[in-house]
């Protein structure tokens, strides 16, 4: 087996382990926590099917792939719940590395593509990483709405820290945001969110 | 919320119980089954890592969408072990049944769009379709094979029955087949699978 398919392989069971990654929030039906890998699934999913709504066109395949690799980096960096306000600010460095890393299994080509599709996700500048945001911030809203808000209960989540996590989730679309906004304010009546 | 973004929702949300159809084979660490979700997220990875070895051109958005969406049936029909034989036989009538029902979820459109990349999946003619299935036959070979070879032990699996299973898989890309025959030699040697 020549390099370079060998790497490819290295790398493709390498990020098996991103099925162990557990989030903070649950599947629809509250049963247990999601991973990271299925999360990414619901998002390429996702992007396939609400792209219409993206604010500006965007190249499907980039944001799919996008969402696909985004967080192969917590396999060595771990997940960062997105209101641990300490966890955030180390998250970015942790994440950076990880992403060399693991990345860097993969043939020069291809780990170039990798690093730069993340890093350009995680730089938020592009339509296509403002899309995949938007669409990171949703779902597990969406779950957690579906699950009857047991999250942000447990966590005890405030209004203002969902606002600010949330500030430019309508770059990537305006519509998706305007009904994450009607849920968030149905579980603020029904103290599901601190006000 | 209009009709078309609620029945987009609508789907969302009900195609979260894939997370919940567990498969036959485990994770590279043997550490538990794999599920659905989990299993098409690393299809789409692959899909977009190894297209080059395709035998011919493939659209990569094409075959992503399509490995993303090929287990959504078996939310309704469950999933069908390989090598159970007559599990096989009724498996197509209860899994076209399981698309109309979860696919008409969605926009008539979108319906029409994803219930036709379904059965271009199942009839297995175009490039897309062959390369698809190469991955989806070839991600859990991979996948036993890091772990050890548990599942085929376990379920007693011949060596007949994975080269029949197998017989088209090469069409897809002989590359990818190639590396799978030497992977299922090695265990046949180790006694993992049955002569």
């Amino acid at each position: 087996m020549e390099e370079r398919f060998e790497k490819q392989m290295d790398f493709i069971l390498e990020i098996d382990r991103e099925k162990e990654i557990f989030r903070q929030n649950y599947l629809a039906d509250g049963s247990r926590h999601e991973n990271d890998a299925e999360h990414a699934w619901h998002l390429a999913i996702m992007a396939v099917l609400l792209n219409e709504y993206a604010e500006k066109n965007v190249d499907v395949l980039k944001v799919v792939t996008m969402v696909l690799i985004h967080d192969i980096v917590e396999i060595d960096a771990g997940d960062t719940y997105a209101y641990d306000k300490e966890g955030q600010k180390s998250a970015h460095e942790r994440e950076k590395k990880a992403a060399e890393r693991l990345f860097g299994l993969l043939p020069d080509d291809q780990r170039d593509s990798f690093l730069s599709l993340w890093e350009e996700f995680e730089k938020r500048e592009t339509a296509e990483a403002a899309f995949a945001h938007t669409l990171d911030n949703s779902q597990p809203l969406f779950l957690n709405d579906a699950g009857g808000g047991k999250s942000w209960r447990e966590h005890g989540v405030k209004l203002s820290d969902i606002m600010k996590r949330n500030e430019r989730t309508a770059e990537g679309s305006r519509k998706i945001w305007n009904y994450m906004e009607s849920l968030i304010r149905k579980h603020v009546e029904q103290k599901d969110i601190r006000p």
